[in-house]
């Protein structure tokens, strides 16, 4: 079979089986994207095998996280974000000491090493920010308070997740150089500050210039160059390129014209689904067989779900029960971050190959459960901004 | 630097220096999309050596010119083509042989092999739909009658180009199978025809089902799994993807909805320049610095857009004098096949190195001279349909 075939045979397998499942499961009433994660693993080597996970496949993942976080970020308004801003801080701060102490507690509960454990513990810190915004956008409910605290709140511990997993593999490296960490520490934190405060200031002040130019969809070729330029800045600073992502679509956001988000929506439309079977195509099942590794497994995510839902609600203050949960469920999912501690781990030989199993797993487990939890935290909460405007699956 | 910082920056690189030398061009009046393929050209290996051809790009740019195909059969009305379909099949049988004698006919004057000479003149046959069909939408020229003849006969070229393809490789590997090249050239036609006839009906008969879809975005969908699945199909009857991406594009033209066309243009627009700059990327210049090499560049370069320019307008039956010129124009660039016919060459052992480096230079040549050419032609045709409403870069 020629390399174009094997090309459009993935395609065609990956966006179509996504999109078959996502029907499924929005008609027994379970968010779309939860099936478009398990088409992923139903396709892939954990049931039916018939993809693997491929270079090919894993550019399109990169690029569809990426055009989800800036997508997302068009939908945020800086001075709403930056109203929150405290709480966001002291929630991604609450979401980084229980899931770590919880993570690496069961572990040497079962009888793992200290460094297995604190990398377990490293992995179940960040927050998967493009779950949670894929959920909020698609159900209209960015606008909310609480949202945008919880998206505030994910980058933050983005970064912060960042920051431990530089401490954790240093450590597992050997003996620890404080002043580097500090620098790495300062630069992410600045960068993200600078961006998010004066990126919108920088693009309204290059507007002008934009409008003269004389290319076709100038509006969208200077975005994607802002876009492509921002997450390189982020991966340079230490931090993930969504980050970056997210920055380019928030500074965009007051000044985006109709056109730029349709454009915007239909590169994510395309990508987004290999995003999240990519999620799926990750888990491998064979070590999880074990009824010790299902219960740590098991023990795992429920800590991993609860560590962060009390972690992150207690420390929202300022916001009644309601939203205190809303928050708190918020920051449940894990993937891109707790997927890279896994593969460090692995290279690294820290993690054993079923630890890796288990992580991933886990990773997984807490993305599946967030979007029927978010949908049953935000009953009631009015939907705002048509789900057709909004490029995202349910 | 780690897998997606390098991701990253190949993405800022292609595809800003791309619009930076589209934005040029167009100050100079020179299409853009010639800028584009400057870009990987003066990127490349051929002068600054930044970016070299990688798995990543080719995937993108395989990608691109699916989607540039597929949004340029959303604006081709079904029944409009096959108005012109007589003529078109003339044209494209026109622009098969003159190609191909006066391909073969240089080399063997330049003292090549008989079998690099038929090679040569294989590559020279097949035009390249993409090219001609961006400039064409790019400035509001699809409607015009010489357009869907260009565009037919595009299409119908393709295939014959792929026919001629097997032919020769067939006589470089030994005795030709007769039987098993009607039975491809058969299946080839017979899959262009009843998709091309039957496909708007079938996407009508469909198209009740779709509305009862639950997801977002259910016309985009299904029209990617579409998408996806006529360009695997294409493949393997014998033709290129793009065959089928462009039949299922003209399959959903009639019915295709305003957002479909908005968010095929999302991902075309992303995608396209890492089409154009790959062109310009698989340049490589050292071997053509010598003057005998130079000058069978250029006498081929010459053939191969006179030999266009006269047998398809020549064949061009029932158009005026006017007409014949823009089609047989239209006709010139030659581009994927051709560089499909050069790489099979080189891999086989058949075309030197430095044919295959002239070879590709042509390819590339012919597909910088069309859209000045083309704009020269469709003077005084007005435009029509915006082109802030079709995906494309003038």
């Amino acid at each position: 079979m020629p390399e174009s075939a094997h090309h459009a045979l993935i395609l065609l397998i990956v966006f179509g089986s996504a999109k078959f499942l996502a029907e499924l499961f929005e008609r027994i009433r379970v968010p779309g994207m939860v099936g478009e994660i398990f088409a992923g693993l139903l396709i892939g080597p954990a049931v039916l095998g018939w993809i693997q996970p491929a270079p090919f496949l894993e550019s399109l993942s990169e690029l569809g996280v990426m055009f989800l976080l800036f997508r997302v970020g068009l939908e945020v308004k800086p001075a709403e974000l930056f109203g929150v801003g405290k709480t966001a801080m002291l929630v991604a701060v609450g979401g980084v000491v229980l899931p770590f102490l919880s993570g690496w507690g069961l572990m040497r509960l079962f009888g793992a090493t200290q460094l297995d454990g604190i990398f377990m513990g490293a992995a179940l810190v960040a927050t998967s920010v493009g779950i949670t915004a894929q959920v909020l956008a698609s159900r209209g409910l960015l606008w909310h308070k609480s949202s945008q605290t919880i998206l505030g709140a994910a980058v933050i511990d983005d970064v912060l997740g960042l920051l431990v997993l530089a401490v954790v593999s240093g450590a597992a490296k050997g003996p620890l150089n404080y002043g580097q960490l500090a620098t790495t520490a300062f630069m992410a934190l600045f960068f993200v500050a600078i961006v998010g405060y004066y990126g919108t200031r920088a693009v309204d002040a290059l507007a002008p210039a934009q409008t003269k130019l004389r290319i076709v969809e100038s509006e969208f070729s200077v975005a994607m160059v802002l876009l492509f330029g921002l997450s390189l800045a982020a991966i340079y600073v230490g931090v993930a390129a969504i980050v970056g992502a997210f920055l380019a679509g928030m500074a965009l956001s007051p000044s985006a014209g109709q056109r730029l988000r349709d454009l915007s929506s239909g590169a994510t439309e395309l990508l987004v689904p290999f995003f999240l079977a990519g999620i799926g195509l990750k888990v491998q099942v064979e070590g999880l067989k074990d009824p010790g590794c299902l219960l740590l497994c098991g023990a795992l995510l429920v800590a991993a779900i609860l560590s962060k839902l009390v972690g992150c609600g207690i420390c929202a203050v300022g916001n009644e029960m309601r939203d205190r949960v809303r928050i708190g469920v918020g920051m449940i999912p894990r993937g891109e971050v707790g997927m890279v501690v896994a593969q460090l781990g692995l290279s690294m030989g820290v993690l054993s190959q079923i630890h890796y199993a288990i992580l991933v797993a886990v990773c997984v487990g807490t993305t599946v459960v967030a979007p029927p939890l978010l949908a049953i935290a935000y009953r009631g909460v009015e939907a705002k901004g048509s789900a057709a405007e909004y490029p995202a699956l349910h």
